[in-house]
């Protein structure tokens, strides 16, 4: 009967309208096109802050001020000690620049090159310290901005220093370009960067668009304040959320919108600056595709080198993984003015939760690991350090200047 | 010099770490894996909604006791409407049945057999529609639920009487597997569904479990608590993110879990219940691809014979949203005991949305274009019955027995 219904249904295809498949959501499917969703969620992005947006106009007016801003850094530049930093860094990269020019005319030793360029990248990194430490009207924001901007610089230098003693041990060319790399979104120098054709207008404005989406600011301001104002009973899981999602915005301003915008004004050809960590199943793979100019770094500036010169394997990794602890804490710790050691221990914990990731899950479940890693993980690093600055400054000054 | 410092890169490598491409997020680069994203969407889901389930426990406690719902329709059937009407369905499946029988042995003529189908299906959309009107202890969640089954049955007994009439047409072989079907999580009847080869326990076993995750429960009761207090002033935008949120919840948990269960256990193989309407670049696509069983029973049992009869393709579309706009009335009004054109409309309001979309708006921007329309459209008209519900229910009970 059952064979002979088949020959029949087969005869006349419009009385079977089914066939054996999987739903697509299921992962026997092997579906994996979810654009929509991402765009769902800049929906979902744009109308809740849209609303917020609206809401913080009409309570507080306009935040910033751009007018004010630059009026304020004519009158007086030393009420700008960060802007003054970050041009005053023009000094390292004309001495790192001098110096090259000495060693490939043989000027100089390539010993004395060596010393010249430790000295100019030790001051790179250690000058801006001093200063967020002793000028004592610059802000938190505006010290991690021109660390972050001294960080940058240092690893530029380090990779121009490096790729310019390889071209003269292969006596290559010798190019000077530095400033164009100074400015270009990459880590990793390179006598001859691919170019992108021509500017594309539309793509600039896109970019620049979502750059200065002004709504940024609101969003900020306004989950900053429950931020300091619950924060002793500090109840968490709330907080997570928006902290998480002020990531998610900073990742795509930072990493999309910004870079992009450079590299599309420079006409820069790379634009790998992160790939597919949204998929990541280990936390391994989240770090090595997030961030991928310093990841890119990483690998050709001290891992590499450091295997060339005998270095183990897995100790090469754990020196990486040192290296990028310390710059987290060096960003975080100097500019708030107060050593702690969340951020470094943030990261060191980042070790046993990779180990039991890639051990026990895999798929869609080490995905919801990743992600549940950063929901969590990341922001309570952040309110470790919130909760000592707020306890530090305003709970001394209560106490000073407090009731009774 | 250009062409030199190429040359020369091209023999070691190592110098060139660049090459031309775009960012993964640029519509550019053709990259559309974000099976990440949807993980992402499904943490914070399952995160938000812990903290609200766990809130709603220490404050309201456990909010459905199973025991006492099966205790109270075993002592009094009469209290269960929705239930009774239900059983009593079986009496339209069981006239479907003999009728077919009586048919195919050659009984009756192929004019009674129609008579006699038509007025089984019209009592089948009839008779609980009166029911429903007219016991006053229906509830609206019952009665809709109710309807819900009848509306489906008329449409599976629908399908059964058309392919019947078919396989006698084509003297093909007759089936009787019509309890099968009526329970198969599809509305095309066929003589020989494909079966998937067994019941996969852990498959089961997981859609069972989002199908009972209770937290579903305490999310409905707690977002529409504020739903009702706050239904005048109506600030409308802040409750259309949860109304959306549940319609995607209930996706998921019908279509997705409910659907694929039964199937699973019914070893039905044609998994197909909803198709990627998520990346629906225009509003045709995404009521084509939604709901799949609906679809496909509109396409062979409605529309195509329409256009077999000659009718033009523009009156046979008309007819099929017609009668979809009707249904989506039937299944909200009739429930209410209120008609009112709400749903109706908005299924109208689609036509001159789907033209907007498809005449303006491409790729991305056409796919937030219909993401849109179901955040903020959809909620509009379930607004607009709650509201209307709350007026005739809640305010002539606070007149009748408000204060003064």
């Amino acid at each position: 009967m059952s064979v002979h219904v088949f020959k029949l249904s087969h005869v006349s295809p419009c009385l079977s309208c089914h066939r054996l498949q999987e739903s697509l959501l299921s992962s026997a499917s092997g579906y994996r096109n979810y654009r929509g969703v991402l765009n769902w969620c800049v929906v979902m992005l744009v109308l809740s802050n849209a609303r917020l947006f609206l809401e913080n106009l009409l309570k507080y007016g306009i935040l910033v001020d751009p007018i004010q801003v630059v009026s304020l850094f004519i009158k007086d530049p030393y009420n700008m000690p960060a802007a003054c930093l970050v041009i005053v860094s023009n000094v390292f990269i004309v001495a790192a620049l001098y110096t090259e020019r000495r060693l490939s005319v043989g000027c100089i030793s390539e010993r004395v090159g060596l010393l010249v360029h430790s000295i100019n990248l030790s001051v790179t990194l250690c000058f801006p310290v001093t200063i967020v430490l002793m000028v004592k009207s610059i802000t938190p924001v505006g010290g991690a901005s021109a660390l972050g901007v001294y960080t940058v610089l240092f690893l530029k230098l380090y990779s121009y220093k490096d790729v310019n003693k390889w071209c003269r041990e292969m006596s290559h060319a010798k190019a000077r370009n530095l400033y164009y790399f100074v400015f270009a979104p990459t880590l990793c120098y390179e006598l001859n960067f691919p170019r992108s054709p021509r500017i594309r207008m539309s793509f600039l404005l896109r970019r620049l668009f979502e750059m200065v989406s002004s709504w940024m600011i609101p969003i900020i301001q306004s989950s900053m304040k429950p931020l300091e104002v619950n924060i002793i009973p500090l109840s968490s899981l709330s907080h997570q959320v928006p902290n998480h999602l002020l990531w998610l915005i900073f990742f795509y301003w930072f990493f999309h919108s910004s870079l992009n915008f450079i590299a599309e004004l420079l006409q820069f050809g790379d634009r790998e600056f992160y790939r597919d960590w949204w998929n990541s199943e280990t936390i391994t793979y989240f770090w090595q595709n997030w961030n991928i100019p310093v990841h890119k770094w990483c690998l050709r500036h001290f891992y590499k080198p450091l295997l060339k010169s005998g270095v183990s394997k897995w100790l090469g990794q754990s020196a990486v993984f040192l290296a990028s602890a310390f710059f987290h804490e060096y960003l975080v710790s100097v500019p708030l003015k107060m050593l702690r050691p969340w951020a470094f221990m943030g990261m060191m914990a980042q070790l046993p939760l990779a180990w039991f990731v890639a051990r026990f899950l895999r798929g869609n479940y080490g995905n919801a690991a990743v992600w549940l890693s950063l929901i969590i993980g990341q922001p309570i690093a952040v309110l470790m350090y919130v909760h000592d600055y707020y306890v530090l400054h305003y709970r001394e000054g209560s106490a000073g200047g407090g009731p009774e």
